[in-house]
């Protein structure tokens, strides 16, 4: 009989629902809408029929779990802890609601460690056990790969590495602490790196004329592939303190590679910058070991694949 | 019949051996001088005579293996790899050449990681999932343990918590890079951690009234303890830095306790000062939860314990 596993990622606007075959392959997804509910019962009720929809078109099949990838989800605790950006207040107890509605096993974790667990089981960190995910996006998020398993540390929250304070008394992150990595190389850092340059060394670029609230990653990208010298000097410092960053956590985990994704990861040359940076800052011993790849499950199904992956790797 | 672990502690002048009780008790021990060896052979040799001796003292038992904590020593290679104040030059198979001669197994690490095994084992860290050793003393060490296993990385190298940059461009380290932890909290970065504080501040102290090259720790702290200003400025300061420090580590692997151990921890108010800047500096989901704690082995037969519990601890 086939088996499968059920990968739902849970963002504020939608959620997104898929089975997934044991090769790693989406093979049917849904969507509800998460806005639409502000009851967190009446939102587990219509995410475990639309579960239930998806494994009834499979039959006979088993199916092992379910994996959420949520915000402000905790691994520990099966529960959503007051997500600023979901429209249900305080403590959602999902695992125990969705346990109780399928009767199967259901784990939840953070999108980025979701991430973690989608590259170790089915993209670039299949057979290693130590690798770090970092997600580059709204935030800065990142999923640690220790000796095999998702480091959690002991109450659930390890892995915040867009909240390491790189430069003490630097830019003042949202969490109201200054000089986090987050300040520095989410879309908002980024964008503040473009103007900070532009001040500080007088470049000329045709985004100078774009209204100031317009300038957004894709432009920088694009202007930086098509050679513009400001916004090149963007990517090449975002590369830089990442690089730093990174060196950082090597010399914490060691890990074997350091796989990058969402968004502003796919700006023009930032690859090689953070290798270069990373590199330079790296103490001897680790010099030359640790590979800066692409995450290989970038695309649609990666927040599907992510949660999924989380089902076999924790052997729910 | 009784059951013992072997612990051995090799240092640059001496090799000290001993032989530990379940309940982590050292029951006897022994000494060679390492100095005297340039060959690794026949100060393998000498090792195995001493550890047989000790093991023949309390036959019958049963001796489960042999654990070893020195510089330089790799867990996965077994062996002590060009360590600068060894006498044995290279590549030191040490593992091998002592199961040979044995017939038990070995297992290696380096000083601080053995530390977080004896901690793990037989102290505070006890039933802890998740904790940090640190280790201040001629450089800054530290053993890391998530989820119950010491972090070694895919190399072996994983820990260099002395060898984070804390301040990007700062001092030069030993290491050939700038603003590493190591050199604003080992011995000498305290002493010039002191130097600094007296020549930007002003501080009038009767320790500078000493010769330059004779001022270190242990003055700097019975000065503080008496209430000299300028050796308070130079503990909390070195308190604030390692708090930071700890801030961002706490990020990555969210231990329950941080334990600190060797000569400048015990420095008069250094705990408070690490405490408090840890707090001041940590994300607020970390905020209130992770003790700074003094390892509760510090003694004489610490670092015979960390190598013995290694054995235990990886189920060797």
């Amino acid at each position: 009989m086939e088996k499968y596993v059920i990968g739902v990622d849970i963002g504020g606007t939608n959620t997104d629902i898929g089975i997934v075959s044991d090769a790693g392959k989406c093979l049917a997804r849904c969507r509800i809408s998460t806005q639409a509910f502000i009851d967190a019962e009446l939102y587990a009720d219509s995410l475990a029929e639309n579960i239930n929809a998806l494994i009834a078109e499979r039959q006979p099949c088993v199916v092992s779990g379910v994996g959420i990838g949520a915000p402000n989800a905790h691994f520990y605790s099966g529960t959503i802890d007051n997500a600023p950006n979901l429209p249900f207040k305080g403590k959602i107890y999902l695992k125990k609601m969705l346990e109780e509605r399928l009767g199967l096993p259901v784990v939840l974790t953070n999108d980025a460690n979701a991430a973690a667990y989608g590259e170790l089981v089915y993209g670039g960190g299949r057979g290693m056990s130590d690798f770090i995910m970092l997600t580059l996006g709204t935030g800065v998020g990142s999923g640690i790969v220790s000796g095999g398993k998702v480091v959690y540390g002991h109450d659930g929250f390890a892995g915040e590495l867009g909240h390491v304070i790189t430069f003490p008394g630097g830019r003042l992150c949202s969490c109201g602490r200054r000089g986090c990595l987050e300040e520095y190389a989410s879309v908002r850092g980024i964008i503040q790196n473009f103007w900070e340059l532009a001040e500080k060394n007088g470049f000329k670029s045709p985004l100078l004329e774009v209204k100031k609230s317009e300038v957004d990653c894709i432009m920088i990208g694009n202007a930086a592939e098509a050679g513009d010298a400001l916004a090149k000097a963007t990517v090449e410092y975002t590369g830089s303190v990442l690089g730093l960053a990174l060196a950082n956590v090597v010399a914490i985990t060691s890990p074997k590679a350091i796989f990058i994704m969402g968004g502003p990861s796919k700006l023009s040359e930032l690859l090689p910058a953070i290798r270069k940076s990373m590199e330079d800052n790296l103490l001897s011993s680790y010099k030359g070991k640790v590979e800066v790849r692409f995450s290989e499950l970038d695309g649609n199904d990666v927040a599907i694949l992510g949660a999924a992956a989380m089902v076999l790797a924790e052997n729910v």
